[in-house]
This record gives structure tokens, C-alpha cells and sequence, in this order.
């Protein structure tokens, strides 16, 4: 079994090829802190709109307050998708401060997003802390993040111009493209075969199209034109993806002491990740005999009692992922990281922006993709 | 116990006395018709761009095919919406066609929030089919919800008109005080007092405001003024009121042959309806007995093991709505449906509009007011 650190390690060296102009790991922090603090007081002024109890489950799911109602600085999340606003703001050539109505709209549709697979999936943490159906119920974790998928729209529409408008129709289309998204994941649980380019389009549509929101809305709220405006979400639609197979191999490979999550995480959840998929679809005698394997155990899984397959000993979980390496599921799903990487460095350069400007956005995807788990 | 017609009667007289100029029902018949004819198939490309599965969920949910996928005619609803949206555009001067987009996203909100809240409400029919949640289960649901009320943003702003990006500021105004109302609803089952005022409140953002979106929104596409369609949305918001005063009624005595109910099913479900809080709020002997008996009701549906009052009798429920009708709540809802009524009759004179579309307008409300259930 590989660490997670060689698998950063072969990122990190595909990365400074590409990106050698990329700005340090400080100058990244900052970045980051910068988003936080020019969309935080937005983002909490607009959820203080809500109605109670929906603004206090809202507080609690962003980190603000624990379970018990009191003052926390809960894990509000990396904070990704601010900074990309604001950047993208800065490619247009706009001040940063244009971003914000973006950023903050993102930010409410990435939430509402996590609230309702969060139930879906039965996903009991979240941040190091219990997730909201479980803390106060299903129907409030349903209406809080109804309640915030329509805030984002508020957010940006109440700003009443041209601009705004153009913006809120592109986050429309990525919200739908998240939902079609999770809905093809769920629909692939119970397929036997999802073909690489299936599982492609599920994970562009999950992670990538968001992103890819993030790293326009700004520049649209800016007045950019749509060529450049796609040129940025191009650049985070495949930021996105990179970042997706490299969190696929994390979820077979990665050390549980560095990801939290257990080891084996998604072959325990039978997902149909990258490296499984192509493993699938390589053919050959490995290949075969994996999907052998998967076949009785989604049988098995079928007829348990639970609907999965926890009696299974690491050594039964090491096999496969043996076996998904041997058909070359592994490989090619690295490889497929560093094409993504570099088809979203490649279009920056479709767009006219400043270096300064150029030079963060290629080292906030340098943090995307190697970052710490 | 009094007779659906006998609370229907109470209306039909009331409607008369204020709105003699109103169409007649053949004349009403003919505009939900018309509504539903010009907006159906806008309705259905735009369900139709819905990834698998959520295509034939929604398709199902509508009653353009059965639980089995085979083409059904099922009742998708009165259609009440688009005919308002569709007479609003024709108010502001515009033709009736301009309202289609407004008349497709109103729709594809208040389908969101049904199938949203039937989850949540956890009924099991809906429109006499089973309820989404049930045939296809509580992921798809909320999903497919997710996807029709991102839909209905989609549709309006793909027209990349200002006049579309007011409707949508509009319309996601009514789509949170939508989630708020539901939230409202929800929070007042587990509470023993709820004031009149706050009843209120909670049905005119569950009821009031998007009757009070799909009155304006044909106008604001039309390009009426705000004044304009600030007029269309008090006559849609006090209309809602209205209707929801009168299904509160049936809700406790409609005959269950009419309403397609259980008999007592607001009282079974104890719902803190407007006749149950305006007989607690009266004060007096009635309302003190009232309020001590469902005081004792839910101390024992807490401690049951289905968490309902199920094992009541015909006689425990009627001695329950005796109460409320001693104590002035049916007579106080009664007045409050008729006092709203002409509230929003009356707003459609603080706008110039082609007579015969007021004629219009009038004809609708007495049928939302006085429908046959």
C-alpha cells in the first residue's frame, strides 16, 4: 500500500513542471484568508435572513455555533471557491470587492449542495462534526438547504444589473449540472458497469461545474466578456476534475491518518471512482478478475442484512485494490490528474489578464491539487 | 356537524355580493383551459432536459406517466398558477403569451416545494396517486425537487431580458418566503400556543406568496411597472389568504365525500390551523376547555408509540370542533376568508388595467374562493 504523501509527491512534481511560475504556499494562505474575510460578513448577514430555526441550523452547519447554540470557530470549509471569485474579478481587470456578491452566492449553492447529499448519502459527519439531518432532523437539513440554494440567487439578483443577471444564470446552470451530478453517483451505485467517459462526465458535473462557476462568476459580475468568462470557467471546470482524481485515488490509496477518512474508504463504499472504472474497462486478466470479484460482492452486498460489505477484512479490501492496480486503474487515473491539471493552466492563456493575477490563479489550482488532506 | 356545501355557500354569497361582474364558470373553465394549453408544452421541454432518472421521476410526479412508466393522463393540478400568470401579462397590455415563461417557473416552484414538504409532511398521496417519495424514494425526491426549482430560474433567465431578471428577483422572493412558511408550519406542531397574527403570516408565505408571484409575473415580463405589479401581487397574496382561510375550514369540517379526506383531518393531523388559534386567542369558557383538552392531546400523542392521536373516536373529534365553533374560530375564519377576499378584489383597482381581463381576475378568484374540492 502507497502513502498519501507519494501520492502528493507524484502530483507535486507534475505540478511544478507545469506551474513553475505558481506563488508559494504563504502567498496561497493569504489568498485564501483574503476571501474569508471580504465574503464571511456577506455570507452571514445574508443567512441571518432566514427564518428561525432555519438561521440558527444554518450557523451551525457553516461552523458558527455548536450544537448546543453557543459561539464556535467551527471548520467553515477551505474557502476554495471564495477566493476564485474574487480572483476572477481581478482577471476582468475589476477590484476584488465586485467578486463578493459571487463568491458568496457560490458559497450558498456549495452548502445547500453538501446539506442535501449529506442526507442523501447518510453521511454522518461532516467537518469534524455531526451533519445537520443528524443534529436536528431531515426536514430541516431539506428546507435549510432549500433555503440557501435560494438565497444564492437573492444574493446576486439584488445587486439589479445586466451583469448580475448574467451571473445568476450561469450559477443556475451549474446548480443544475451539481444536481444532475448526484444524481447519476446514486444511479451508478446500483449499475454493474460506468464507462470512464460516464464517470467523467458524473465527477464534471459534481465538482467540476462549481468550480468552474467560482472561477468566472467574478470576472461576469466584472463585465467580462463571455469569451473570457468561459475561458475561466474552462480553467475551473478542469481544475475540478483534477482535483476529483486525485481525491479518487485518495479514497483507495490514501493514509487514513492524513485523509480522516477509514482506509479503503471507497472500496468500502463500493464506489465507482476513477481507478475502479478504468480498471474496469482496461480488460486483460486483472481486469477480469476484478469484476468477477465486484459482481459476487455487490451480490453479497445486495442479500446482507446492512446493503454493504463490513464483515470484509483488510486483506479482502487489499486485493482489489491490487487488483485495480495491476489493470492499470491506478496509473491512468494519475495521469488523468495531470492532464486536468494542465488543460486548466492551458486556458488561462485563452484570456488577457494581468501576470500578478495569472500567477495567483495557477497557484491557488497548485493548492487544489496538492493540497494537504 | 355542517356540510362542505354549507361552508362553500357561506363564500358563493359572499363572492356574489362583491363581485357580481365576475365571469362565469364556463368563462373560467375556459381560462384554466386556455392557461394550461399554452404552458403545458413549455412545461414539459423544460422537465424534458432533466437527466436520468430525474426526467421520469418529475414526469411521473406530474402525471404524464404512471409509477409503472407507461403514458398517463393524471391530474396535474387545477392549473389556477399559469392562468394568473398568463392574465397578468395580459393586464399590463401585453399578450397572454408573454406570461409563458413566468407560468412555467411558478409551476415548476410550487412542484419543488410539494415534493419537498410531502417528504417532509410524510403523506402518501398526492393529487390520488402516491407521493413521489414513496414510489421512488426520499433521494429522488429531494433531487428531483432540487432540479424543478432550479429549473424555474433556468427558464425565466434564459430570456436574457431586464424584464426576466425582475421576475426572477421576484420570484425567488416568493420561493423563500415559500421554505420560510413551511418551516413556520413545522415549528408550530410542537408548539402548545400560536398567536393569530402568526397563522396568519404562515399562510401567506406557504399560500399568499406565490399566488402573489404567479398574479405579477406575466405583468413584470410584460414590463408593468413595480406600483403595477405591486397591485397584481396583493390581489395573488390576499387571494391565497383567502383560499387557505376556506380549506382550513374544510380541513376540520368539509364532508370527507367532497374533500377526499379523512373526516376531522386537520384536527386528526392537529394542525394549528386559523379556527384553532382564533378559538384559543378568544378567551372565555369554550376556548379555556379547548385549551386544556389539546393541551392534554399532545401530552398524549408524545407519549405514544406512533406519536399521533389515531386511537380518538368520531365523538373525541367533534367534541373538539364544538369547542372551536363555541369559542368563534369558525366564525371569526369565515369572516376572515370573505374580509380577504375583497382585500385582494379590491387591490386590482389601484391598477389601470383592459376591463375584461379585470373581469377576469374577478371570475378566478370567486373560483379559487368557492372551488369545488
Amino acid at each position: 500500500m502507497s502513502t498519501t504523501s507519494a501520492i502528493r509527491g507524484e502530483i507535486v512534481t507534475a505540478a511544478n513542471e507545469q506551474a513553475s511560475a505558481g506563488v508559494d504556499r504563504v502567498g496561497v494562505a493569504t489568498l485564501l484568508e483574503h476571501g474569508r474575510t471580504l465574503s464571511a460578513p456577506v455570507l452571514r448577514s445574508a443567512v441571518d435572513r432566514l427564518a428561525s430555526p432555519m438561521d440558527t441550523v444554518a450557523a451551525y452547519h457553516f461552523g458558527w455555533i455548536d450544537a448546543a447554540g453557543n459561539p464556535a470557530d467551527g471548520d467553515g470549509g477551505k474557502a476554495v471557491r471564495p477566493a476564485l471569485a474574487l480572483l476572477s474579478a481581478e482577471a476582468a481587470g475589476a477590484p476584488a470587492e465586485v467578486g463578493i456578491p459571487g463568491a458568496v452566492a457560490v458559497e450558498l449553492v456549495h452548502n445547500f449542495s453538501l446539506l442535501h447529499d449529506d442526507l442523501m448519502d447518510g453521511d454522518e459527519q461532516r467537518r469534524h462534526r455531526d451533519t445537520v439531518w443528524k443534529v436536528h432532523g431531515p426536514a430541516l437539513a431539506i428546507l435549510v438547504g432549500d433555503a440557501l440554494f435560494a438565497l444564492a440567487n437573492e444574493v446576486l439578483l439584488e445587486q439589479g444589473t445586466v451583469e448580475a443577471g448574467r451571473a445568476t444564470r450561469r450559477l443556475t446552470r451549474a446548480s443544475r449540472k451539481l444536481i444532475d451530478g448526484q444524481a447519476q453517483d446514486i444511479s451508478f451505485e446500483h449499475r454493474e458497469r460506468v464507462a470512464v467517459e460516464e464517470c467523467l462526465q458524473m465527477e464534471g458535473n459534481k465538482t467540476g461545474a462549481l468550480l468552474a462557476c467560482a472561477a468566472s462568476i467574478g470576472a461576469v459580475l466584472g463585465g467580462a466578456s463571455e469569451a473570457d468568462a468561459d475561458a475561466l470557467e474552462e480553467y475551473g471546470y478542469h481544475l475540478g476534475l483534477s482535483f476529483q482524481a486525485i481525491d479518487d485515488l485518495l479514497g483507495i490509496w490514501g493514509d487514513p491518518a492524513a485523509t480522516g477518512k477509514q482506509t479503503w474508504s471507497d472500496l468500502r463504499q463500493r464506489k465507482k471512482s476513477l481507478p475502479v472504472v478504468a480498471a474496469l474497462a482496461a480488460g486483460g486478466p486483472a481486469s477480469e478478475r476484478l469484476a468477477a470479484l465486484l459482481a459476487a460482492d455487490a451480490k453479497a452486498a445486495d442479500s446482507s442484512e446492512t446493503g454493504d460489505i463490513g464483515g470484509f477484512d483488510e486483506e479482502e479490501f487489499a486485493t482489489r485494490a491490487a487488483l485495480i492496480e495491476e489493470a492499470g486503474g491506478r496509473e491512468w487515473t494519475s495521469g488523468e490528474a495531470r492532464r486536468q491539471y494542465a488543460t486548466a493552466i492551458a486556458a488561462l492563456d485563452k484570456m488577457d489578464m494581468p501576470g500578478e493575477v495569472r500567477r495567483k490563479l495557477v497557484g491557488l489550482a497548485d493548492f487544489v491539487v496538492v493540497r494537504e488532506r
